[in-house]
């Protein structure tokens, strides 16, 4: 536990920093600064928090209680390593980047990583989003669990191998999905139907893999081994990359089935 | 519109059939008889609708006023091939086969596709599900509307052409993305970390494109290009198919935004 409210920092003003700093001001903590490269940025996440801001790396504030790193991956390494040294509690909210990656700077670090896709203009509710937490010690432990606890029902300890392979399951269920969607969605635009057609076969396919595993719930023309329909749609295709994404998950579905 | 309550023969008893069928007997409809090649699911559907049930061609009802044949699609030329002369109207309920394969039987026919996922398992509302109807005439046109819009808010006409890529988008917005949810589900599995834990990511995907199109809803290292990230988690995988699938997915992701 911190010993009273604890101050922070933000180090980054992409989309998971803009969401995360809004949720922890919403629910008491104090954001003292923003660093962000440009100035728009940090200005624009700075105004909404009411914090003071800075866009170089040696003016950012060294008596924080915490700071949370939440930049593009190839930028951390960087920044660590013209950063003044800090004592508060550094955390990052990588998904691929290992804790000790703070092992060089300091005794007090750990990774605080939410499991959800940001987008700027859209509202998220942290309660229900998994925090996977990772700490250097038994206290930071406890602090992050306290920091996770107080935006989200959900927190849970996840050690930095298991989250490389969370973050590659995320980035299939979820950055991938959403590419199909789009694959889905400029198929209908040529056919002049509205994307909208397909939003409740979209959200049935996710409600269900509440209920049953995602292999109970295969449905289609692969797991049906309808090579007959699969030959059809594959020549509905033009584009060489779609034609090739089509047949290789047609082949890992009906091998996934084949198996079983 | 029927003169009155229509009789309704099933043909078939897979899924669709099964869920199709239910919602059309709980409207009032009467379903007189279920015909499936297999006597289990002739009769378990049949008992459910308080209909007689046959496996026998030859011994299907020839004077219902509707017939939906509801089938693998490669079983419809067959049966229809096969099945005596029938005056009522002919429906088939497939996203790929055309209308005119009732023309060399009848004159009464049309097709009756609702875009959804169907599990055995899993209650569906179709009050939501989009029914995409064609008819061989202006009369027929209407019954197929009426039919609609007895179990479903949303009825729309969608030709045979716009229909067979209308089935290729669903293929991509929901069977294959129940299978990049399995590849998720198999990658945690072998971390010893639950599936549920990428649900809130899930829903929140789906969510996404409710209020976004999926061009602004992406995310993750392919939209930012993080080769870095790239190259490290095509290490995580050991299953060639998977390297291949998460190679292109990336690669059509980042060809997406580089044109754009």
């Amino acid at each position: 536990m911190f010993s009273s409210n604890p101050n922070i920092s933000i180090i980054g003003a992409g989309n998971l920093a803009t969401h995360l700093s809004i949720a922890l001001k919403e629910k008491g903590y104090s954001i003292r600064q923003v660093f962000s490269r440009t100035t728009d940025s940090a200005k624009t996440l700075a105004d909404k928090l009411g914090a003071d801001y800075t866009t170089v790396i040696s003016e950012i504030r060294t008596d924080s209680d915490i700071y949370i790193f939440s930049l593009k991956d190839s930028a951390l390494p960087e920044i660590l390593s013209q950063i003044p040294p800090l004592k508060g509690l550094l955390l990052h909210t990588s998904g691929s980047i290992p804790i000790d990656i703070f092992d060089p700077y300091s005794t007090n670090y750990g990774v605080f990583y939410p499991l959800q896709t940001f987008s700027k203009t859209r509202n998220v509710d942290f309660s229900s989003i998994p925090i996977c937490i990772e700490a250097c010690g038994e206290k930071q432990q406890e602090q992050l669990f306290d920091l996770g606890k107080s935006i989200s029902r959900k927190v849970l300890d996840v050690s930095s191998d298991q989250r490389k392979y969370l973050h590659l399951a995320a980035v299939f269920s979820c950055n991938f999905v959403n590419h199909l969607y789009g694959i889905a969605s400029e198929i209908l635009q040529q056919q002049h139907l509205p994307f909208d057609i397909l939003l409740p076969l979209i959200d049935e396919t996710a409600a269900k893999v509440h209920s049953l595993t995602p292999f109970e719930a295969q449905t289609g023309p692969a797991v049906r081994f309808d090579e007959n329909i699969i030959n059809k749609q594959l020549n509905l295709l033009n584009d060489e990359n779609l034609k090739k994404i089509y047949e290789l998950i047609s082949k890992s579905i009906f091998n996934t089935y084949k198996q079983k």
